[in-house]
């Protein structure tokens, strides 16, 4: 299908408001927006995909419960506090989030997701809480999209926002979306904060699935340092203004839609990738030709996840012999003499290794690819036709210092 | 059981010589000793731990061979070229090396071991290996086993050996080893070359036994950066010269060379911990009253895995938020709310957590406890009995700066 780019973010799909604002939640923070809100005019259908750590935070222990009823009208997301490991009062916090954003918009308690990122331990300092959630609520707008996408940041460099446009049959459906999340991303999806929004109508159960596929072939395949967050999640909300006929099950319009929700959440993906905390490069790893597709997925993050790997690239080095290690201890199933690998970027290709053994590649050249903020590496396994790709960045130093003293 | 430290390493048992001799096998390498050899005047019982990646070097398929016979007289290893992900060739030159120490001591290839670590992905400069052989097996004695445990050092910054002594029954039992590897540790061995001697008489098979167990309790124990390498090996040689009664089954002697084994595989792995590429502190994560010492193990070495919580040891801050989180996505089974984190160093103690949150502790306290070089991490589970330790180090700049340029 056709899908075009249009500007803007969650606020993009007819029917959405947003605001992002500062309360001053973390003190060091004089200026930067820490509040946002996301309001949706009539009811929404909800998925949501939420962290696999059994260390869970209060907001998403709250917003599962949320997500689980399938409908939702307003989210509510604070930086600054993780209010994770806060114990009942945490909880508490959580649901007077709910409560005030509730409060301010007329509807129900229950139909407001809650989400927080940052420092975990400490209490939410819940007087400054109350006052950006009612000045958010107050400067709902639709124009407030970026803003709302500027106060989920933490360590994230640039906020990360896309729109995409295409037809289901006759309909024009708007799908928008942001997250955060810099260090900390891994499979399974660490402190990754995912908001998409549509104007499509479809069923929640229906919706559910789809947020579950897109995120496994985007949000799941990006690692910065293989830790796992306690307060990750992805939600999108699913609103029905573009009136198209409502999607129940399988068909052409689901594919569609799932093509628009995957593309979405592949580019705030990459965004992520790039943001990556401290990175100097992007890197894509696509495993081509693997026995399945969860050997292949295996296969690429077990590579983008190396740090061995990783210091490599950031040296601009192009040590293939790192590469079939990490794909060496996977898991994923194959032959390691028959593995190619290609190293490639804007400035060219080189192919580095081939049955599973060294060539005498041009160096030069090599190094010439390397030399580019954007790597490709391609593994072809030589053992199916299943693909997947991962993405990630170089481990630097600056990677050392942001996390050396994030919490002072 | 009394054990006593003895000077020494792998030479420290009668009946064993050892050589460490420059070969320049890195053409960058004008001095350091990179071949050694390893002799027992009689064939010895033999015991192998081989790494998990299913890229495996040349050197690992050919030990293992010899491995599984049960009996070997000698070990030939050299460091600066990892003889992995070098096809049929680096098979060949594998066999050559057990060849030419073979014939250097009079004995049969089949019971040469052959170990190697450096650089993946190129052929060995067989002349250049051939020649340091030669002068190692001429140059084998008592004192030779320092040089030895030099000549297999790689990234690593001080050579590791250790000797006990021990009495099993009447009998004076000396068990001494040597190892290297200190970037590319983790789980299932990476670049980890561990080798041990002892004059104990002992079945092969019970010999395989001891070792495994002392292997998940040590080598195994150790992560520096979470990759897993294609080299790694663990061996031990049993000579019997000691005398006792040979120790066929389970039964006090057995469980009391365990005992020795084990010591000298844990203090070999402290050290391997404490030369951690970049290193600058060193960690121990003991957890506690976990349900079953598996729980036990993987929640230790998340904890010492994650990147998050080594920068922010390097960073000297407490952050026990990202302890419990790493605990979390450990695949431990546990209720955060029960549990207690303390941080300990020889500066004292702190209490830092408990219930699973964090508690108003004394942040001038710990962070003179964060100081100190050596730092210990206790989590208590509160769920059973089941104890585990793990060991590691901080990330630091200089780890990245060490394998950004590791290749040339």
């Amino acid at each position: 299908m056709d899908i075009k780019i249009i500007p803007g973010g969650v606020t993009a799909a007819p029917g959405f408001t947003a605001a992002g604002v500062h309360a001053g939640i973390k003190k060091s923070n004089k200026t930067k927006p820490d509040v946002a809100v996301i309001f949706s005019e009539v009811p929404a259908a909800v998925g949501g995909v939420f962290t696999q750590n059994s260390v869970k935070a209060a907001p998403v222990i709250y917003s599962q419960k949320v997500a689980f009823q399938g409908t939702a009208q307003a989210l509510v997301v604070n930086s600054g506090n993780a209010n994770a490991c806060t114990g009942m009062e945490g909880e508490e916090s959580a649901r007077l989030m709910a409560y005030w954003t509730a409060r301010g918009l007329g509807i129900d308690e229950n139909r407001v997701m809650v989400s927080s990122t940052g420092v975990i331990g400490h209490q939410l300092p819940r007087d400054i809480v109350k006052t950006g959630i009612e000045k958010a609520v107050a400067g709902l707008s639709k124009e407030g999209g970026h803003d709302a996408a500027v106060a989920i940041m933490t360590t994230d460099l640039f906020s990360k926002e896309i729109a995409v446009q295409g037809m289901l049959g006759d309909t024009l459906i708007t799908v928008g979306g942001m997250c955060k999340g810099s260090g900390m991303i891994h499979p399974n999806m660490a402190t990754m904060l995912g908001f998409i929004t549509t104007d499509a109508a479809i069923e929640a159960d229906v919706l559910q699935n789809a947020l579950k596929k897109s995120v496994d072939k985007s949000f799941n395949m990006v690692t910065i340092d293989g830790d796992t967050s306690t307060n990750d999640m992805a939600l999108v909300l699913a609103n029905g203004k573009a009136g198209n006929g409502k999607i129940i099950g399988s068909g052409s319009d689901l594919n569609q839609f799932q093509e628009l929700l995957d593309f979405v959440c592949i580019e705030l993906t990459k965004m992520l990738a790039k943001d990556g905390e401290g990175a100097s490069k992007f890197l894509e790893v696509q495993v081509k030709n693997a026995l399945t597709e969860k050997d292949a997925r295996m296969a690429a993050k077990a590579v983008v996840s190396s740090s061995l790997v990783k210091s490599a690239f950031f040296g601009e080095d192009a040590n293939w012999g790192r590469i079939l290690c990490a794909v060496g201890y996977s898991g994923a199933q194959f032959e390691p003499e028959k593995v190619e690998i290609w190293l490639e970027s804007a400035a060219g290709q080189e192919k580095v290794a081939e049955l599973g053994t060294g060539l005498e590649f041009n160096e030069e050249n090599a190094k010439k690819v390397l030399q580019e903020k954007e790597i490709k590496v391609i593994v072809d396994l030589h053992q199916g036709s299943a693909q997947a790709t991962a993405w990630g960045c170089d481990l630097t130093y600056d990677y050392v210092k942001i996390n050396a003293d994030y919490r002072t």
